[in-house]
C-alpha cells in the first residue's frame, strides 16, 4: 500500500504569531506532483501547542455505570461544556501523569486503575499536537479538587448511557469528548 | 440546574492574527466571581475560523458494511490521514450543502440521503467554529472527484469493523473520526 504519492514536504518553516497557550507557523511545502502555474513550495498555516490527555474515568454504582464529568465555561465557544477531565501536559510530564494530574485537580478522584485507549492528532489538518486517551477505573474521592485560581470547574456524574445519547446536542458540544466516548466503546 | 456562577463575560475582542484559514483574537472576560490580586478581565486566545462538515458514508456490499473514506497529507500533523470526507463551508452554504458538496468534491459520490447526526465544537477551550457531522447512505458513484490543483485525495472502502477498532491508531489519526463514529453508534 504504497501512498509516497500523496507526501508533501516540508521545505521551511516560520514562526508567525505566539500567545500563551498555542504558536502559529507558516509552513512552506513541496506538493507530491509539482504542477505548471503554481507556487511551488506552498504555504500552510500550522497551530502548535502541547499536547493534551482526556480522561475516561468510569464508576459503578448501584443504579449502573457512571462518568465522573465535570461542568466549565469554554472561551472559544463562549459556551457551557459539560466533558470528561483532561488538560494540558506540564513540561517533563509523559501522557500518563499528565491524565492523572489533570483527574486530580479538576475532580479530587484517584484511580487505581489508568489505562490508555488511544491517541490522536486533534486536529491534523492544523494542528501539530496530540490528544492522549486515558480509561480510569476504581476511583476514590479524595474529597477535595485542587483548581487554579481562574479556574471554575464543577464536577458531577452523569448516566453512561445519558452521555452516550446525548453526545454532539448541549451540553455535550465538546467534539474530542465524542473521540474518547469512542475509545470507549471500542474498549468496552 | 442553575450553572450561572461558572459564565464568564466578555468584555472586549481584538483580532490578533489572520491567515487564509482561520485568525485568532484575544478575548477579554471577566470571571465569575472577581478575585483579589488577580486582573480581571482576564485574557483569552481564541481561534475563529468557517464551520466544518464531516460525512460518514456508508455502503451496504456482500462482505459487509462498508465506509468510504479517504487518504490525504496533513500539514498539521505532517502525516498521512485515513478519513471521513468532510471539509470547510464555503460562503453562503448550509451545513448540508457543505457536507453533500465535500463528499462529492473529494470522493465522486452522491448520496440519495444525507442525514444530520450532531454538532460539536471541534474545541470549544480555543475555537469558536462549530463541526456539523452527517451520515449519507444509498450513495452513487459518478466516477470522478472534483479537487482543487493541489488536493490530492484517495478514495477507498474500509470495512466499518475495522475502522470501529482501528480508530485511535495510525492510519485513523484525526479525531474528529472519532466523533463522528460516536454519533454513527449512537444513530446505529
Amino acid at each position: 500500500m504504497d501512498k509516497s504519492h500523496l507526501i508533501w514536504k516540508e521545505v521551511d518553516r516560520k514562526k508567525v504569531f505566539d500567545c500563551r497557550v498555542f504558536s502559529v507557523w507558516e509552513s512552506y511545502c513541496k506538493s507530491p506532483v509539482p504542477k505548471q502555474n503554481k507556487d511551488d513550495p506552498l504555504t500552510f498555516s500550522v497551530i502548535e501547542a502541547r499536547d493534551w490527555a482526556i480522561v475516561v474515568p468510569v464508576i459503578n454504582t448501584t443504579e449502573g455505570k457512571k462518568f465522573l464529568m465535570v461542568w466549565q465555561w469554554r472561551h472559544g465557544a463562549k459556551d457551557l461544556s459539560l466533558e470528561f477531565p483532561g488538560g494540558v501536559f506540564e513540561p517533563g510530564e509523559n501522557a500518563e501523569e499528565a491524565a492523572a494530574r489533570e483527574l486530580y485537580e479538576e475532580t479530587g478522584y484517584k484511580p487505581e486503575k489508568i489505562k490508555k485507549i488511544g491517541e490522536f492528532s486533534p486536529n491534523p489538518a492544523i494542528m501539530s499536537n496530540k490528544v492522549h486517551f486515558f480509561l480510569a477505573e476504581n476511583l476514590t474521592d479524595s474529597g477535595k479538587q485542587d483548581l487554579d485560581e481562574d479556574e471554575f470547574v464543577e464536577i458531577t456524574l452523569v448516566n453512561a448511557e445519558d452521555v452516550i445519547q446525548g453526545m454532539g446536542k448541549p451540553p455535550f458540544i465538546h467534539a474530542l469528548m465524542g473521540t474518547a466516548l469512542a475509545l470507549y466503546h471500542q474498549n468496552g
